[in-house]
């Protein structure tokens, strides 16, 4: 400021005439500060990339080519065109055909499949949605719901887009209560025929990908019955268009308009009167109708029948999980690099010297524990990618239970990632040119599809609960309370009195520490909902429903317990089992960062319940900023190593 | 689900031939249910309405009239001149002219125009905000910081639009630390005239409404130096374009471009090459050069006058936080509205009947702790700018204050509430005809503009340092914790256990105990605080500047609770002189739920403070859900009681 003052004045006797040029040489930022880290990046990045480091490399070759450039203007039916364009493209290039089975040339390969879904999650979102709705939810449903002659009639056309498909599972009127939706399927013996019908207005199929203009073929849930006997939710193709995309007679399909985010994508809404489908149309894996009409299903309970045909969404959510910490690491990565050149205030000793916003204590509080989030949420997710490709079909319980949980907590940890990334900022994160734009509204509606954030969170609960009362069965109260003991917690109640109080540095850096009390807060909490529960139903004479909903502050709470006792079990055995030993450092104070930033967080359950003295708390938080402190060294680094490419990045604040 | 599934199996006959239509009549959502509500919503709207209840309505006749119809394409320049039409009209019909002097045929009103303006919120929020660059920043500064001669020369036409101008303060580099601006402004005696030039890229102005295509005149702000002498930050009015809309000679202009949300708006960056402007150019109230090139200021202290100089910003904050706040209430109303018509999930008895969104209690708790929070800063800030009419010039160290307080807390509070909405609404949320898209995208930079919400709650802090250190000079310790207690506290410390473990609902309902513990937060804190403070100077010999940076995470915490404890000062006092006795009851709870709310938020601190037990904190919990509960009858009527029009709401779940 003082040079520039100093050379104004001299050049007093210039006469402004417009001819020199306005701005003078330094046209833009200047450069990221990168001080030495800790580890290097490199080894970092392919610790993360994992086993399918290959896979991510070819989607990231295929994404950084010039076609792929982010689509530029407003028209959103453009946009859609570009975003088909790129689908085929990744069709073409046989990533489409990943987790198909070895005999239509596939590689039977999910967890590749998820990596290749991950990796999108850099590039636009649109796209990764488009990808998920094609190969995930439409081929991807043939395959698990479908038996031999789907699978040779649609699979290689699905997965090369020669056949465009949608997921017709929500309705107007039901999203999250699947169970009850209106579309039906009767049964007419006669012509061995299933008719498909939308009866009222909110039966019609909602924010249906691909339903607006691209797909031909429709996976369409719907209400089974055969000769007046209901038999519950099943799928069904159900032809949309003709050749020329022409919507077929008695389809009534409605564009979803223009969205928030996504508008790449073509959603859109649609109503069936009376269509036929032939008897083959049932995707009958699970179940069949044979052609005098019985209905017949290896799985007895009309639950669990419904819990296998639903069970391809659990895939969804873990993509939708793992692509949302994508796009949360692509605004970590632009708000931190920005932090790393964007100077404002400073001591004025040397004048006009300001300080870099990442040297700022509020900063690293707002961006270290998020930064500490996106690798906490990565291997949580690739553990359960791991355990969900090594059960037959994908889905157990267990595993539905904590994708379920991963995907609520994923979501809306990048919502908040994303808006702290926009918000430190400033002005350069509301300009569209520098990403956020596009990441918070693309973003947005993960919270909310593949499963509601909070009907999830209360799937989990419900689940734990489920297996509480599994467990109960057996077992008196004293017994009950030692399972809790050994199951969760490592018996730190024993020496509560010392445990409580106890502030030093080296205690609450103990992993064993740290997750003792995680599992103390998902026990307590299991406990605690689990009698309230009981005692509305036995005392008050309740409902399940009704007790269950009388509950449900308590069981989201104790759902995101859970949530995050497993993320911080994974992170830990991660730290534990690095071959890379010269990642140790930079790990351990991530993991350490996302425990005690939790444990800060929900002190006021810690203490309310005696198990953390006000001294041990304020410890935790005084730790909790000298880590944020400690990791502003690594945090470009740390950030570099998710290895998002620059033009998927496209920010120019970062670049 | 029954019915339907009866109704088609009887109509296996009719052979579905897309002849017949395939939705029917039930052609949208059920009517939204609207219980009996504990008081009249015109009676409660007349409350919020206040006596400036004509203008609101005035401006409501405005804009819900055809041609304010929300633009709906995606073409930002057509939604430009669509947003700048529309600032005209508001012209025409006089609300630019409201805050002039009554000289130029104003009524010099402030209070009034901020109703103005807050209603505007309601409405398309780049109207409001080109609204407030025009007549507030633009036209306001000519008024605030120039002269007769300027007011003669351009306000009539400021406030009529015939002169659109912009403000210039904010540059690439320099936001939030303005006294550090670029920009210089050297005095040339010989021609009586000052060269405005900005000696580098960063000094560029960035993000300057209604610089990229409409502003004939800019209010820019520069480093003042005459001869060789830095006289500090001071306003230019520096002529940008020609009558015909080219940008001068030696004006170089960007367009921002496309961003996250308000592209009604034509934001822009400004350079100047040697710009000379004549020496009454200066907007000269405060400060001005004489024809011989001495400086003279009534204003000794250069802090003092850049502080006076930069106040227009005040009612900017406060303007922002209202409108801000209009936005939350009209994503709350869609909400609260979706919710009392939606129905998921049931009991199953009576089959088909499911439960209305609104009887759950997680959306009770997500949804109507921020209803109270709406109605809270409403009453808030209808008490600062009642405060700020009262003040000559509108500032005072206690308005700063309470302006940048309020102004951060109701920006973040906007933020969480419109998402929490749009979350709370599903798909539905998602679809851009339902609004959370632009309220969203729109209102995203509340916290940025007008002052970086962080960097605004430390001022807040610093305030509050401050104002401690002036005690500090007369007071021994002993004395200033008697002066703390007599400030802030109610002295209850004095019966201490019996008041930490008391958890009876009535004392739990007691506003001087809500108060009581909203005081010792803040003065908790702020003891704390300023003592770290003083030991960080004293015993480590830090300079202000360093101790002040280490202490960011604890000041924005004493920010955050001196708002607090404002808003909920005002709240009581609202309750308690409402004269309208039927409003009583909703007023009491909303204020109970806010206050009790915020206490569950805390009661971290609290419990490690020693101020609350366990027992207590868990009964607040369970008090703040059983007051989302009572609220649950009254929610509609009390969104019903923003008055918000039909055709700005413009949501189709809503209405």
């Amino acid at each position: 400021m003082n040079d520039a003052l100093a050379k104004s004045a001299a050049e007093l006797d210039r006469i402004g005439d417009g001819s020199q040029p306005a701005v003078s040489s330094d046209l833009s930022y200047p450069p990221i500060e990168r001080p030495r880290a800790s580890f290097e990046p490199v080894a970092m990045q392919h610790f993360l990339d994992g086993e399918h480091r290959p896979v991510r490399e070819l989607v990231k070759q295929i994404v950084t080519q010039p076609e792929f450039r982010y689509f530029a203007g407003t028209d959103h039916l453009a946009f859609r065109r570009q975003v088909l364009a790129w689908t085929k493209r990744l069709a073409d290039a046989g990533i489409g055909r990943i987790f198909m089975p070895k005999n239509f040339g596939g590689e039977e390969d999910p967890a590749k499949f998820m990596a290749a879904g991950e990796t999108l999650g850099f590039h636009d979102l649109s796209l990764l949605i488009k990808f998920g709705v094609q190969f995930g939810l439409f081929a991807g449903s043939i395959q698990r719901l479908g038996t031999e002659s789907h699978h040779r009639k649609y699979l290689v056309d699905a997965a090369s887009c020669q056949l465009m498909g949608c997921f017709a599972m929500t309705e107007i009127g039901h999203g999250s209560n699947v169970q009850a939706l209106e579309t039906t399927a009767v049964y007419d013996p006669t012509h061995e025929q299933f008719i498909i019908h939308s009866p009222t207005f909110s039966a019609g199929k909602a924010y249906i990908g691909n339903a607006a203009s691209d797909a031909r073929l429709a996976i369409v849930f719907a209400q089974l019955a055969i000769g007046g006997e209901q038999q519950g939710v099943h799928a069904f193709l159900v032809p949309l268009r003709d050749e020329s995309s022409r919507p077929l007679p008695g389809i009534a399909i409605e564009d979803d308009g223009y969205k928030m985010g996504l508008n790449g994508v073509d959603n859109g809404r649609i109503w069936f009167d009376h269509i036929r489908v032939p008897r083959t149309a049932l995707l009958n894996r699970f179940a069949d109708v044979d052609s005098a009409g019985k209905y017949q299903s290896q799985i007895k309970s009309a639950g669990a029948r419904f819990f296998t045909m639903i069970g391809t969404l659990v895939g969804g959510r873990i993509a939708i999980a793992a692509s949302g910490n994508s796009a949360a690491k692509a605004g970590l990565t632009i708000a931190i690099r920005y932090a790393a050149r964007r100077r404002q205030f400073g001591p004025g000793k040397p004048p006009g010297k300001e300080t870099l916003l990442l040297d700022y204590p509020a900063t690293q509080r707002r961006l270290m524990p998020l930064l500490a989030n996106a690798y906490a949420v990565d291997f949580a997710l690739k553990h359960l990618v791991a355990l969900s490709a090594k059960t037959p079909d994908g889905a157990s319980r267990a595993i539905e239970t904590l994708a379920a949980g991963l995907k609520a907590w994923s979501a809306w940890n990048t919502t908040r990632t994303i808006q702290a990334g926009r918000e430190s900022c400033g002005g350069e994160g509301y300009i569209a040119a520098n990403r956020f734009a596009a990441l918070k509204a693309d973003t947005d509606v993960f919270a909310t599809f593949e499963g509601d954030n909070t009907v999830l969170m209360q799937l989990v609960a419900k689940n734990l609960l489920t297996d509480l009362k599994d467990h109960l069965k057996d077992l008196r109260p004293v017994q009950l309370t030692g399972f809790l003991l050994n199951k969760k917690m490592s018996g730190f109640t024993r020496t509560m009195p010392l445990f409580t109080l106890n502030t030093s540095r080296y205690h609450l850096l103990d992993a064993n520490v740290q997750l003792s009390y995680f599992k103390h807060r998902e026990s307590g909490l299991l406990l605690q909902v689990g009698g309230a529960f009981r005692r509305l139903i036995k005392n008050r004479e309740m409902d399940a429903y009704t007790a269950f909903t009388r509950l449900q502050p308590e069981l989201l709470e104790l759902a995101d317990a859970y949530v995050e006792r497993e993320i911080l079990e994974r992170f830990t055995a991660v730290v534990e089992n690095a071959s890379d030993r010269t990642l140790h450092t930079p790990l351990r104070r991530l993991r350490d960062l996302f425990a005690l930033y939790r444990l800060e967080l929900h002190k006021g359950w810690y203490l309310e319940n005696g198990v953390m003295s006000g001294f041990k708390a304020k410890a935790i938080s005084r730790l909790v900023t000298a880590l944020c402190a400690d990791l502003r060294q690594d945090a470009v680094a740390l950030v570099d190593a998710f290895g998002i490419p620059d033009s998927c990045l496209a920010a120019r604040i970062a670049l």
